[in-house]
């Protein structure tokens, strides 16, 4: 049997780990010091659920409120890239509890660029698979000015291609801050014809 | 908001789909004239469920028979495919039935290299979620040899990278023979740290 997926040489990390259990409470998520993965999503969060309702990224295929899969369980996004961004908008630092991260990685370059269908492996069994790049809405910029009015560039066209992942869960099990994250991603080509 | 999903500039249409009730009866399904697409996958076909145990494609990350989330519940096959590897082999056809397909496609060029992610949607709003190209395996091989003892070449070779892709269901809604198909593909472009 030929595989389809090929483990990437190099060590991810997960640097921290966040939740909101209300969505009333606003986008900010908190870290925590462990999360359980479930098919449903990660416990506790408000952004799980096997199903969702279509919003205003996919008005192109739904009419909004359109029951989904949810595909975005999970908002993953790296150390790296939001030092970038920070960088770029001229401020000392992108908190990942204001762009409502759930999970933020550590030595994953170019984490937003990652294949979809890639898998991220977790040491207790979890599986996280992405869907695809997420991109930078207002929401987060929001809240980031809040923080820095006196940010040079908005956070929109900062975080382009630097927004990170989302994603649902293939396999359970909890994750902790430290743990290691094997990463495999599927077969590479382009389409011809797009 | 940027879009994230291309519309392919082609047109797919649906030229047959397929369910096997029961998977004691075997690998092959047989025609319907309907389908119902549910968040579990094909109603009344045996590939169908939200979860799946994982099998021999998947050891390098699970072991056998772990609950993964299923993301093969439909296989997808397109007639143009299908009819190439029926040449390469010296034979007539090789039927859909054979090779457990679920949908078979037309119009839809090199189906089984769409980008994983890519969304297929039907008239009815039903959407399918491309996971990944299947690859060849022995079973649909031993069904054919045995309607085609004579195939100058066998399947699994024949097939490789015209197997179709597998997928799940994003959005319900019924699937009928001569459905037109509109494909959204995902940004595409190589991860180079692979």
């Amino acid at each position: 049997m030929p595989e389809l997926l090929t483990r990437l040489n190099l060590q991810g990390r997960v640097a921290l780990l966040l939740a909101n259990p209300d969505r009333e409470l606003g986008l900010e998520k908190r870290p925590v010091p462990e999360a359980m993965m479930l098919f449903s999503g990660m416990k506790d969060d408000c952004h799980g659920g096997l199903t969702r309702k279509s919003d205003s990224r996919m008005l192109k295929q739904y009419r909004r409120g359109t029951e989904v899969r949810n595909s975005r369980q999970l908002s993953i996004l790296s150390v790296e890239e939001l030092a970038e961004v920070a960088e770029t908008m001229g401020i000392p630092v992108v908190k990942p509890e204001w762009v409502g991260a759930n999970l933020v990685t550590r030595g994953i370059p170019d984490l937003s660029l990652l294949p979809p269908s890639t898998r991220l492996q977790f040491p207790s069994g979890a599986m996280i698979v992405v869907d695809m790049e997420n991109h930078p809405c207002r929401y987060p910029a929001d809240i980031i000015a809040r923080h820095h009015p006196e940010a040079k560039k908005g956070f929109v066209k900062a975080a382009m291609h630097k927004r990170g992942v989302v994603g649902w869960v293939e396999a359970e099990g909890a994750i902790r801050p430290g743990d290691a994250i094997t990463v495999w991603i599927p077969p590479q080509r382009i389409y011809s014809h797009a």
